[in-house]
């Protein structure tokens, strides 16, 4: 046994129970609290397992669920960035970075190179699992914004076209699974007011 | 698109959004809280991930990550049972047999199948993947245990045999890691009397 590896894994696991202190900006299904990343990244990790025949092309799942697994970990570091705060977005990048980098090297040798690698594909968002991933991304706080009554949305005013343009890659890991989300849990709560509904303003003609 | 299909799967998604209230009895590294059964997924879905090489035996890691994640689910319906409380013990197969019945039939036709076929297959503990499944279903809250100063232990005054027992089927699945965890994890903690030393009790030898 090489017991130095050992130690190196379970430095980093104890290091990464610090997710669970990163919280987010969704509120759980019931709207007691808000979720923090481990509970995103367990609740897209099961999403991905089952919803994996819907992605466009075929995906490696066990590639697709690491991915989802550790794409937060650099928020330990980074803080979490909130998908509309534009300010927050100007710096997430190299402060990400910066996390990448002092987490995953606290693995051992080819654990190392292989997560950052993950974490690195999933940031590019160029293969089918890291464009399916990041539909997970996208549609699970979606889910839980409309199962909470379209709380988080209201209280950032959130508008559609905000939602269009965060979600423009979608489409490209799921178009049936953003089909179903757009028709499901996004217009619903546009027709109810949780969305402001600025349509007029990115399609230049009426919202009718 | 399976319309009807989608509706049942996200309905699975809302529902299970639950298991991020269940606590259980382990505390943080950090000691702050107690954490909840999404969090213990999610943890030890990376450390399988990472540690998958170290089982005795050859593991399809997607089903073994499939396992961690969704093996807590029935917990929404039966709560928790702390792994040293003999009261609860008694009822706990039962109650987490309907909450299995209930959660996973909220599924589509084979993904229910799959999904309970998978519950089951923990609870048996005779697959390899099921072996290590335990495996870090034991050595996960052994860590943040640890971690957080043995807190957890000392508030229940848990002595080495209950560990022992709770691990019998441990090295079962990692041998490694379990003479690691006893080694790094367990034994500091009866050495600093955080965990009762009840080795003269249990190996009819005295503990010298």
């Amino acid at each position: 046994m090489d017991n130095n590896e050992l130690q190196q894994f379970f430095q980093f696991f104890r290091e990464i129970d610090k997710e669970k202190n990163i919280v987010r900006q969704t509120y759980l299904a019931d709207g007691t609290r808000k979720e923090n990343d481990a509970e995103h990244a367990w609740h897209m990790a099961v999403m991905a397992v089952l919803l994996g025949g819907y992605a466009n092309e075929e995906i490696d799942l066990l590639k697709t669920v690491t991915m989802l697994l550790i794409h937060d970990l650099v928020e330990i570091d980074a803080g979490d960035t909130f998908a509309y705060d534009e300010e927050a977005k100007k710096t997430q990048r190299e402060r990400e970075l910066k996390g990448a980098e002092r987490i995953f090297s606290l693995l051992p040798g080819d654990a190392a190179l292989n997560m950052r690698g993950l974490w690195d594909e999933f940031e590019e968002g160029k293969t089918p699992e890291a464009r399916f991933a990041h539909a997970m991304d996208n549609i699970q706080p979606a889910m839980l914004n409309a199962a909470s009554g379209g709380r988080s949305w209201r209280e950032r005013g959130i508008r559609l076209s905000q939602i269009l343009e965060r979600n423009k890659d979608t489409a490209g890991g799921s178009k049936i699974l953003w089909d179903y989300a757009l028709e499901n849990i996004i217009l619903p709560h546009v027709a109810s007011g949780d969305i402001v509904d600025d349509r007029q303003g990115i399609c230049g003609n009426d919202k009718t």
